[in-house]
């Protein structure tokens, strides 16, 4: 066998897993631009980072999620235990304020914008890996937490330039002499219809009479539980008019909720579903404590959000390198770096041309990142302790003083 | 049984695995604004960030790390396909760029702040979860990129606020000729010192003859290459004199370094090991592409950094929240709001209480937030528009009509 035969055969395809995706730079920048303008949000109605690790003790997991518990990953790790991956971040955030709980004060008031894994079948918008930006307040039964969980929530949304929300609002106590089957069917009542929840609770043995209640419900005979009314109420305080509206068949799938259930939708593209969803889960503290801790929160599906912006062309680019400086001649590299080096003092982010490829190669190079600035220096420019500026856009080309160069890119 | 037993039987104990932690929010608020940092220093250089998966196929990650490798954690998932667990951030660089070749322009220069997960014995400063900061430039074999590489990792470092650090650099071509278990063994000499790396050797079965040259070499009879002089040289041009030296023992454990190598040290702490390291790997995205590509990069192990700066005392501590709303009257909830909301508009971080609880209990949750001002209002308050202002430091209070609260607090 030849020896590149030989190296093929060894070749690894190089290749992702169904449901993950790599985001290379244009994209990640414009989904770290977009962490960051939400984590300001949080902060700014006084909630604080917490981080919990990827991997739990697989108990801590289960008996939370209702059957799609089926969706999350575990397996047993090298030391024979148990473990799984985050699903949500609402679980380990319950596990931490237990298992902390002599240390903290409360309402324990946490943001954590992360990844989550779920083992579903990937869709668009759907993918196994993706990001959760959560807020929540733990040790308070007041609906003041509902409502600013609710408001930071839309604020966060308008800090991304979404302003044309819909917030759905629910309280579980509607629900109230319904089962779990009932509450999941109606939950799906956006997606598969009144006819498609019908059918679902037949297939899972729903009784008549709870079926033509439900349907009662939803069709709308149902009135806002009196939380809901005065959420609605507290919004308007927030600015918030006209946003928010009751939804009887907002019910949330998930087993742990027992309050204010909420969704949000984008009214410009429904059909990406709800872009932010949570509610109030006031017995999941208590699966790890002796101690009752009701609490509220809500979350962000940031990439499904992004994929309904990027449909929408509203996604900004953000480019934060502001100039190439050319690579003519490798025997003035030093000088290149120290031009580099100053402006780099400056806070200007700037980048070098590593060898002395054709200038053609370095514009195209440029170009693919977006720079707007090329600095050319050569043995002239050197000497007169000067550079050429040029406009990549324009193609105009002016000469500077060094000093002048870091005022023109400041 | 009685309910309340009943109850403890259920309930799962709170805990986390060995080698995993939760960052609560004064430690997570601190890291963060590092990884902010990094990433402003990243980005002046010219590097953008990259985002890959968790898990990826365990064949990409396999062959990759030496002996390492059996600290991978690998499992089959629900579809019954061997995956893995990120190890480091390197190796799924070399997937991506290798999947990614026609796309992409070269140099393609990337960073990443992630997670990544080694089944290590748990030890002081090292976790089996922790974060890596990396700088990589693909495609390119000029050792201008292996001195920005470097120079970068520093700058983020000064940036850090580490003044006093050591960069000992090497090329692994000194090394030729030695097997990677005499390689391994010059590499672990800090820890273990010359005489317990000749044990290793011996241990490993190496012959008399290279343990004799090995110990010759890191003896002080070795002569930096060529490469490792001129990057010493061009750092001075990044204002690194006297930061660098060439140190023969330098050589990393892992398989796929091929030139340059280098570790940072903390002067004042050398004992937490090297809080930076990277290389050159020329042949690492070979194993993926046919074509071959060059490249080099570091990494930044910032949770070692942090253990080591706390226990410096030289962790600085961020508190972005301004004021606390205090809740004395829930009658007057809607004008809190009020309030908390202008001043969020403005850009203010304030958080309000969200229950009328003992005055008592309010300053004491203020307190355990370093929140540094509370803001009370009471019924006249609200008649005449004003705020009671209290710098919760000096116990002083002062009347403030909003408008100015405004101000006061920007």
């Amino acid at each position: 066998m030849s020896e590149e035969n030989e190296k093929l055969e060894k070749m690894i395809e190089p290749r992702l897993l169904k449901g993950f995706r790599d985001y290379g730079p244009t994209e990640q920048l414009a989904r770290q631009q977009m962490f960051s303008k939400i984590q300001s949000v949080f902060e700014r109605f006084g909630f604080l980072p917490l981080s919990t690790p990827v991997l739990e003790y697989r108990e801590i997991l289960m008996g939370k999620y209702g059957e799609d518990e089926k969706l999350v990953y575990s397996f047993k790790d090298n030391g024979d235990r148990d473990v799984a991956m985050r699903y949500d971040l609402t679980v380990p955030l319950a596990r931490y304020v237990a298992q902390n709980q002599g240390q903290l004060s409360f309402p324990f008031k946490r943001y954590q914008i992360a990844p989550v894994w779920r083992a579903d079948n990937p869709q668009k918008g759907r993918q196994r890996e993706f990001y959760q930006c959560d807020v929540d307040a733990v040790g308070t039964d007041s609906i003041v937490a509902d409502a600013e969980v609710i408001a930071c929530l839309c604020q966060a949304l308008e800090a991304l330039g979404v302003i044309n929300y819909k917030v759905r609002l629910n309280d579980r106590s509607i629900l109230q002499g319904f089962s779990i089957n009932t509450i999941r069917a109606i939950d799906k009542i956006d997606k598969i219809g009144l006819d498609g929840i019908i059918e679902e609770m037949k297939a899972n043995g729903v009784e008549d009479e709870e079926i033509a209640r439900a349907k009662e419900l939803v069709g709308g005979s149902a009135k806002p539980a009196e939380s809901t009314s005065n959420i609605v109420k507290m919004l308007e305080q927030y600015g918030l008019q006209g946003v928010v509206e009751f939804d009887p068949s907002i019910a949330r799938g998930l087993d742990y909720y027992t309050g204010t259930v909420f969704e949000i939708f984008l009214k410009d593209k429904p059909e990406f579903g709800s872009i932010c969803s949570g509610g109030r889960y006031d017995g999941l503290v208590d699966k790890f404590s002796k101690q009752s801790l009701p609490a509220v929160g809500g979350s962000i599906g940031v990439d499904r959000l992004i994929d309904a912006l990027t449909d929408m062309g509203a996604m900004t680019e953000a480019q934060p390198i502001k100039a190439l400086i050319l690579n003519q001649n490798e025997a003035l590299v030093e000088n290149y770096v120290k031009v580099a080096t100053e402006l780099r003092s400056q806070g200007i982010n700037v980048e070098l041309y590593y060898s002395s490829a054709k200038l053609d190669k370095q514009f195209k190079y440029a170009e693919s990142k977006k720079i707007p600035f090329a600095i050319i220096i050569g043995e002239t420019e050197v000497k007169d302790g000067t550079v050429q500026l040029k406009n990549l856009a324009t193609r105009e080309q002016e000469e500077l003083s060094q000093k002048d160069l870091v005022t023109r890119l400041l």
